[in-house]
């Protein structure tokens, strides 16, 4: 992380974690809202909704900062001795970013969510915005989040031991991948998180933004998808450390 | 664009918009037509399909233009420092290959168009050609169009930065795995042109080929998919610019 | 084509178009047979199942073969300079593999196809190994394969041209998701055949096998699905020539 | 394999095995269990979490180990010139991972396994652990593991012939598309265990795990999801012997 400057990280980190959460609020948008044409179109849409921000979003940041995109990955490379004196930069931009990508799915789906309007046919919106657990239990709910950071960051943290994928620019592509098949295989019970600037940073942006019978924010979970993928990409690193 | 002669920017041009849209306005017609066999399969198929028309067409036009299929990306290009005399051959490539992808899935799904004059079951068949909004909101569909256009052409921008894509040939993969993502998160609203000539192209075919109750071809709303676009490509070289 | 020995590309092909044809007919029988964990799992499934099979076969011939795996692959290959002294001993290999290939599908699915022995619900089984069009129209169903042909050959012989595939192994991979793309778009009207010994080489295992209430083979058909590739492969050398 | 220490085998096959089990009974528990938010989301998912848990896994393992995690591809490589001296360790590595992955599985999906014990809605729950055939048919559902097991190492072992792909360091990504290609066309009568540490691991944990209404491991079945893909194996690297 060294070898970027603040102000590109920060740059980095904010239009990569905002075309991110586009492409991910975006997915849920699309699958969730009435008068969108991908209404109902199921969980493989999603899947592969956010697995392609993730390809969108790193490879535009990569020349900037490296494309994180996300305070579990930052701590788990800095863990791993990539230093910890841009931490704060780069949680900054992902947060902002977040935020602001959520506002832009706002703006895409603009029309979609003024017609919330209507009272007949309001439906609540914050699982476009933020994590829900399909069953609210805080330990197993945390546990989820933490395990399937684990399956984010310790892979992620090998790519970069692989002859090859470095080279060919391929190292991202793989990421995203494995960002789809977290969200297929582990996305069940939470909504998978696994990443703490995607939940906080459109969570706030749900509770501020003037969407017609939008439902509570849910701030009472809201440390759950912070704490489970923090304490995974912690856990991810040990292994790393450990096994390596 | 400056390497590529006249001659071989227009005939890659006419040829990968033309896969292009052969592959974008053939799934349409796969998942929207009565006697196909992929009738009503999603959303999945609808962008899958035409992201791999990018693929396509891009590669095939790759040696004889770079493969732009779209005035967007050439706008996004050119203000990148790409130069300004070949945008019209670039842009005259692309009207005229979409018009011909276009009369292509008229051939491919011939006996399917003609099966239309079943008055009884008669569909309308714009959708198979241009975008149509869900909710139509010009301020609004122009906005996602905007928004979803930057979403495009800031990543692709941005790879010609990413060490090995270029050499490894897989820069045109992720371009094309980006546009399946903008089609599952953004098309929601409006179906998602984010190419003027896909969607200026295949509606003047719509207008002029004999299918049977085809209905309007809905003019009025024909300036959105193609301010929304250009907008959104100087857009995005403009942040590109500021930003890396 | 003429670096490798007749025996290895009669072997290479052999084995790759039964690979081929595995998946492919497999991921047929997989969404159509009843007793199948798959059964109606849609058109995005057969898509992939082909694509897959390209992705397996070809890799797996390419060091003998180069991985054709289709008459109108190698009829373009031919055209393009590559000589036409190897052909027959290609098309042999591929019509062999084919068959094959389907019958391994009839062993993998035998419990399946013996429970078709229950006249009550008996099914038809001929859409598994051979294609069938969606309204019976020769000239459409003609004109179906050909289009879908030219945009199989045109990128694949285009790929040759771009930097970067070749040497690092993924220009196959970029061909099989060209063929789940003409799936995904194209195949709606008659089931995407685009290879003649795809179509030819399971409708004789269809006729020999002894599945029970099996159907017609429907030989009357069986000319489209050869004749229309030969001559979209054709048609895109041609265009190669000309255009590149 | 010499070339990696037994420490070293041991720990990469654990950990990729683990993760690779993981996606896999992940996504099985995914589609399958009630408050899933991925429940009934179909065949695509499957086949591609089985996929992407390959992708994860042997990346992961690969500096370590080569990420085999399939006693059926040691065995192959084995055979191919590998070596036996590491084999035990391998295998060894490879049960434990597969028993771990499924423990971490349950803790993922632990609220979901908890609701289980509501007996009005109770689900049989082996089919998110182990493979269970559509029609129970030894000597079928036997020859139907040993297909797809030749397809799974037998393109996995000419691969390694293949310029370019271990270079660029896509190898496992062939490989892990071509396991989604298993899964969607040759998964319909069996489920697809194609290795039998994928199926015995999970088997043993379902028979441990104190999860309520579990219902039967059903071991009497349990030889054929090893047997099968140990045959399979063994009749690739003959083909491949005799063939390459």
């Amino acid at each position: 992380m060294e070898q970027f400057s603040n102000g590109d990280i920060f740059a980095g980190e904010v239009i990569g974690t905002a075309i991110l959460i586009l492409f991910g609020a975006g997915v849920c948008a699309a699958v969730t809202l009435r008068h969108s044409k991908a209404k109902d179109s199921g969980w493989i849409v999603i899947a592969f909704g956010w697995g392609f921000g993730v390809l969108a979003g790193a490879y535009t940041a990569a020349p900037l900062s490296g494309g994180h995109l996300n305070p579990a990955v930052t701590l788990g490379i800095a863990m791993d001795g990539g230093g910890w004196g841009k931490v704060p930069v780069y949680v900054a931009g992902q947060l902002v970013g977040a935020f602001l990508g959520a506002v832009l799915t706002w703006v895409v789906y603009f029309a979609q969510f003024a017609a919330n309007s209507d009272t007949k046919h309001a439906q609540p919106t914050l699982g476009i915005f933020s994590t829900i657990p399909e069953i609210r239990n805080p330990v197993a709910n945390l546990l989820t989040e933490v395990v399937a950071t684990v399956a984010l960051v310790l892979p992620l943290l090998a790519f970069g031991l692989t002859k090859g994928l470095g080279e060919s620019g391929t190292a991202v592509l793989m990421v995203a991948f494995v960002v789809v098949g977290i969200g297929l295989s582990l996305g069940g019970p939470t909504g998978y998180a696994i990443n703490p600037a995607r939940d906080l940073g459109p969570r706030l942006a749900h509770a501020v933004l003037p969407i017609p019978h939008k439902g509570t924010s849910d701030w009472g979970y809201a440390w759950v998808p912070v704490a489970g993928p923090l304490i995974g990409a912690a856990l991810a690193a040990g292994i790393f450390r450990l096994a390596f």
